[in-house]
């Protein structure tokens, strides 16, 4: 066979894991021939690609980033957008394409899925917002980062009577707040799920201090929101260059937070830090896994799917199931918190 | 109700995060008291224990071992075990009893379950062997330490053009192997479950440097065995003072592949490292999760039962379900893995 | 002997580790007593310690923080600040005080040394600005720290085909900033030293792209400004609560690269992280060292010093040599680093 | 100018960087060429070397390993080395070598630099024992590889009540082991300088267990031996296939400690991950001033020297004085240390 791949969407450890993976298992056991697209759909759109042997997969394994490189483009972005890739396809006589991405990236290989091209999808999302399967690879990678950060700032924070907010990542799910901060046994949690209550969430804090304890670590997801009425808050929209992006409800939180309990409080933004580096084991291994599972869907002509982990097993799932809705975290697991408001 | 902790067997990291989130769970939120028994069912057998509250469970859940000591004593040891741990948990007017342990300590919860005391039990294992739970906590930590090693390793063995044979834990089972080993990118993965041909890897490593490689990485379970009659091996045994240790497949490989393909081949046994220290992010929600589930049942009278993760559901499943069999590395994961022996 | 130990300042990875060493040199090879004030001067001016034996001080070598607490009041900030002290400490009848802090403590020890107190102390500092002394604990762990998340965030930056701009901390030297971005590759190093020259930033950067790389990391010094006239910038000041935080370097710089550039730019605040958590190997040697050398300073009645590094060895300098002058980076060190602005 | 670089003896966190170093300061600044031999020595011996550009060296810095291979082999195995290497110098018109490498390279490298060659040799050990130096990168990342290990086995010591023995790297000096010991906290430190009683050594570990203490941690270097008379012991010697490797300090320590105290002791052997991996960040720029000095003493002709760390700065000393004597740990380091037999 002769298969194309591709990375698509915000940086997530472990892609290059896949690649390695599916150049590996296509090669060196199926003989195939694999090609890597640049820069994600905008590669198959542009015919800009390489060539993928054993050697250009030397190495990548335990690094972060993509060696194909990314972009949030997309075939829908185009007019003739789902033709161009059709015709490419064809002229480079593919018989199978693998991308790799999430939800934005499954959508529109979904759409070339419809429109018959041969399609098996990776999903990736740091942020475990992908349904139909239990997790992908990057979101244990972005916890291990989030709860190590969480783990220093505790002694710095109890060192100094403070309350720390630390911003994770999460704009619409709050996975690796509730992942992180249970890790880390934060005293308070704030997921986008759930609008939050100002007035609850300085009661518990304070009656922590209260209790004598010299310090609170609050996690909050960078898509949280106060619930309505609650506290003035600047949802952020776009700053002066058109981006989206200096809100950040915890220096609001922080602010609000001190001024309600007269104790100091501090925000930390963990930021990038959390989609780069080195994956954990446990993200290498799944990424490796999807890899070869998706190798083998393509020879059987499995298309229209993508990997799943269900349990310890990998399966193909419909690429239509996949992006139906959003995965947050259900109630049952708040329950398990004591602290998530 | 008045429930009584108690951790079991080898250290493993997460215990102290159980043993948190039993005492978080049961006194804040259910109004109950906790004692732990010191060094396993030998506290329970003893009667040695002490209450343990919010402030005796303070900053554990990073930390490495059990707070609660651990022996390898089980009730069935002592002619009267059965009798006496009964007559503790009336005298302590125990409501129920959580156990922490891998598959011994499992069949003695089972044993005094069975014998009518209300147990409900948390799998343990950093091998990875227990049944009916798709993983248990130990596990990620042990194989993220042993994939940080072979990181390292291998740039120690390209520079001196070697071969390196790394021992990680794994007496029955090669599930460390196989995931550190996949995680690693290693070259060949030698397991318990499959005896290995000592001409097959020297196949393998050597057409690896045949083909220009500068080195090779071969992972190797401590329980795994040569096929018989392929290689003179000693498999151990005890030692003068009557210690079962000083055998290892590493040593006895790293000879034997030297003497064949004539390049440096050199031993690591990674050994305790394995299994103490914080504990990942991962173990630390997963032991979190079966510490609040297990009193949850306690509650729910649901005894005779362990803790188990399906998918990214905690269920509670019958002991006797869990300690029937060892859970090995089933065939087709190894097909997923070009070099496993 | 009878000592007393305090932290004063801000939070810095190794605290606990001296004062470790103090009470194990102390207690155990001296038979002396050992006090500890609670939250700095602030303990000492109001009479508030605990005793320190071994058992106080048992598993903290590896933890962040500090046990004693610590707080920014100094003795100057009470007009019979040194008179409070000194009955404190005849009071309690003290032979030496070990007071563990940045600047301004060292300041404050002096003051009271000057009025005759006997005074040992020991420097810390994550900036790396004390004079007198090669180094101390702290500045090594919060450059791992910086440089880690530097490792982490190239990836993403490569993939993305970004400029990454790093706050890390130093508002008056740039240190941290020269040695992880000298650690991690960056493209452009941004310290107060020397106020940089936007131009000369953007064409650096420029330049990077015009050959054809695909990304670059900017590692910039919280307290860095620009040349006079050269940028708008907004120093900061006060927000409405009264607190100097806002400001952000790294926000402004990002805002105006990705305006002059036309590339994406990405501002990461490191923060607090850099200054909790567990101190390196090399900050636990060195603060264990010089816990060891104070205590044996104070037998020896050698007051009026602080311990520091040089070369090899530990010495004892005057307090008055040590607060003289900011340790700033030399011209020379610059000429090291290609890219320092 | 034309040089050439070369990585000669065991592997060592920072030999890339040294060379990345000397490749930018080179080209970039000084327009030279610079070439890199293959596997150390023998790579001049034989003329086999590689050109080095920004290319070459792209994304080294903080890998481990050296991208130039290295091997034991020595001008002064051939009859005719020295010979050989003059003419291969003067054939490829080089009017610098770098040649990084430990004590045997540097006698090495001062030997070609008496005969004439102009040479500037980086030093480079992760035993820490080449003189004149204060210390050389490798020997950070060592101790924090064994510093990191030695915090893990604390925990598992302790839940199962153990002695544990841990062999770190350290053939003649006990310099990794003094300072993984002092910043771990290990209670006795066993080093080459000092033949050890086991004796005293069984009385100081049994003092803590009968102080109520539940574990000890040993720390020996691997080439410490006992005091003659007082234990017997196998000290290694070769092997059936003449390799001098299976003797272990540490397993015959813990062997006879068992015996001695009827407690459970534990050897784990760190091994070859003490010298393998992602350098520190202090290694990193150590490494990266040494690479950067290494060119410029070649531009002034400063010749027959290698790079020095005297406190912060970086000096040029003669190759005479860096080979005179092994740096030993030395009497006044041991008082600070109350654990040091």
């Amino acid at each position: 066979m002769r298969m194309g791949v591709l990375t698509s969407g915000g940086d997530c450890p472990g892609l290059n894991a896949v690649i390695r993976s599916v150049v590996h298992r296509a090669t060196v056991d199926h003989g195939d021939e694999v090609i890597g697209f640049h820069d994600g759909w905008k590669g198959l759109l542009e015919c800009d690609y390489r060539k993928l042997d054993l050697d250009a997969v030397g190495g990548i394994l335990a690094r972060g980033g993509t060696i194909l490189g990314s972009s949030r483009v997309q075939p829908a972005h185009l007019r003739d957008g789902v033709e161009r890739a059709r015709s490419h396809v064809a002229e480079l006589g593919l018989d199978a394409i693998i991308p790799i991405g999430g939800e934005g990236t499954l959508k529109a290989a979904r759409l070339l899925s419809d429109a018959g091209l041969p399609i098996v999808g990776v999903p990736k999302t740091i942020d475990n917002d992908i349904a139909v399967t239990d997790v992908t690879f990057g979101f244990d990678t972005a916890v291990g980062v989030a709860t190590e950060a969480l783990d220093r700032l505790k002694t710095t924070a109890e060192s100094h009577q403070r309350v720390m907010i630390v911003e994770v990542m999460g704009r619409h799910t709050g996975w690796i707040a509730l992942h992180s901060g249970m890790a880390a046994g934060a005293h308070a949690i704030v997921v986008p799920e759930r609008p939050f209550d100002i007035e609850e969430l300085t009661r518990r804090v304070g009656e922590r201090f209260s209790a004598g304890k010299k310090f609170a670590i609050v996690v909050v997801a960078e898509g949280a929101k106060p619930r309505e009425g609650t506290m003035s808050f600047d949802a952020g929209g776009t700053d002066v260059y058109g981006h989206e992006r200096f809100a950040g409800v915890a220096r609001q939180l922080s602010l609000e937070l001190e001024r309600r309990l007269g104790k100091e409080a501090r925000p930390v933004i963990l930021g990038h830090v959390q989609r780069g580096g080195t994956p954990t084991a446990y993200d290498r291994v799944l990424a490796t896994r999807f890899g070869w599972h998706a190798v083998e869907a393509a020879h059987r002509g499995d298309f229209g799917r993508m990997t799943a982990l269900r349990g310890t097993d990998i399966t193909l799932v419909p690429l239509a199931d996949a992006v139906e809705t959003l995965k947050t975290v259900p109630m049952e697991r708040y329950d398990e918190v004591e602290c998530v408001l």
